[in-house]
């Protein structure tokens, strides 16, 4: 079945919705049957099965039955803004992954990076991280927040574990399965020594990703996908 | 330190080795001190601390010490031949996150993939892992082998553990930290009925990698990184 996004709380059983333009001609493109069931996210936990209708030239979906998710556990990155390319790709992988938040962190050293992720990208960005969940078929969309400073982040970091991925910490212990989480993935040229005492005075214990040094979008995903595992072995184990 | 690519078997303490043009080329465009203290690895688990040397208008290396380092425990990722662009993204992973060989898997899937991975695409995908060695500073490069049909990867899949990454498997269980392990992802449409069918009866247990659908070149590397973790709790835990 196709999966497509809704307009944030625009999912209303027995209603009928109009589609995103760029929705509209995927379908065309696609020569989806024009009664054809589908499912809508809104990315805001809203998951509904519906059928295609058309009226006059414009392709509606009919909404028959929709089911609030609960949100996921907080799952927050913060990563140096490096690259906005590899920023991107991040993005796109945070909703499949379990990841609910992303913080682009303002380091000494993501400040010398030429292509680095700037305000007028995160549009862009946002974009991509909403669009990834007609593949993943998740129901809630990622928040990608404004680019920050490490002492911003730091000043209004939340509850619950905080890991530092550091090549030289520990392996990744095991916790509870709604815990929250915040994970800090360094830029290409790592954080410095004091913006690392800072994490530590802050309480992230340095935690081991991989068995090499990794690009910080591949230490996203595997934070990612370390700390799932973390939840599901904390719940069950 | 910088660290560069040598030839297989090319390190020898108290030798001098050429420099492959394109590694000349990127110390001469970082203006490299002429004398700078560098590492060297040749992918196949030689690492060796050496310094540059000007001869004549031509850079070389001083070998001054040579360590082979034991070759990871055998970690076999099977990945639908799909699109070689994310294919190519992907071999650059395989090194940092502990994969040692990558088989391209042509399955009735994959077939209808317009921008599939071909043979024509190896030798840019293989060197690719190998120039990925001087970002994460492993010594051992992955092998990336030809593609081949399903049939023929199970008749001569190796020993040990065995995964298909599947959304419904369940967590993935430790195990020792030099048992081999393959993990087989399907490409983008999936594995058929058919294809999982083969995968059952080869003793491959379905196992979950994160809460949503990932794309294929994602589903690899958190195969990785579960695969590691695994191996960490399987030795410690």
């Amino acid at each position: 079945m196709i999966t497509l996004l809704a307009r944030p709380r625009s999912l209303v059983a027995d209603t009928t919705v109009t589609l995103e333009e760029e929705e509209e001609h995927h379908l065309v493109v696609r020569r989806t049957a024009p009664d054809a069931a589908i499912e809508l996210v809104d990315g805001e936990g809203a998951r509904a099965e519906g059928r295609l209708a058309l009226e006059g030239r414009r392709l509606l979906v009919r909404v028959l039955r929709v089911v609030q998710e609960p949100a996921p556990p907080a799952t927050i990155l913060a990563v140096g803004a490096g690259d906005r390319d590899r920023f991107a790709l991040l993005a796109e992988q945070l909703a499949p992954l379990g990841g609910t938040r992303l913080v682009p962190l303002e380091t000494v050293h993501t400040a010398s990076v030429a292509t680095r992720l700037r305000p007028t990208h995160l549009e862009r960005v946002r974009r991509r991280a909403r669009e990834a969940l007609k593949q993943c078929r998740a129901a809630w969309a990622p928040v990608i927040e404004d680019p920050c400073s490490l002492a911003e982040f730091l000043a209004r970091a939340g509850a619950g574990r905080r890991w530092l991925a550091e090549l030289t910490g520990k392996t990744a212990p095991s916790f509870g399965p709604t815990e929250p989480i915040t994970i800090a993935i360094g830029p290409e040229a790592g954080f410095t020594a004091e913006e690392q005492a800072a994490f530590a005075a802050a309480g992230f214990e340095p935690v081991r990703l991989a068995p090499h040094r990794l690009r910080f979008e591949t230490a996203a995903l595997a934070a990612l996908t370390t700390a799932w595992l973390a939840r599901q072995r904390g719940g069950y184990g």
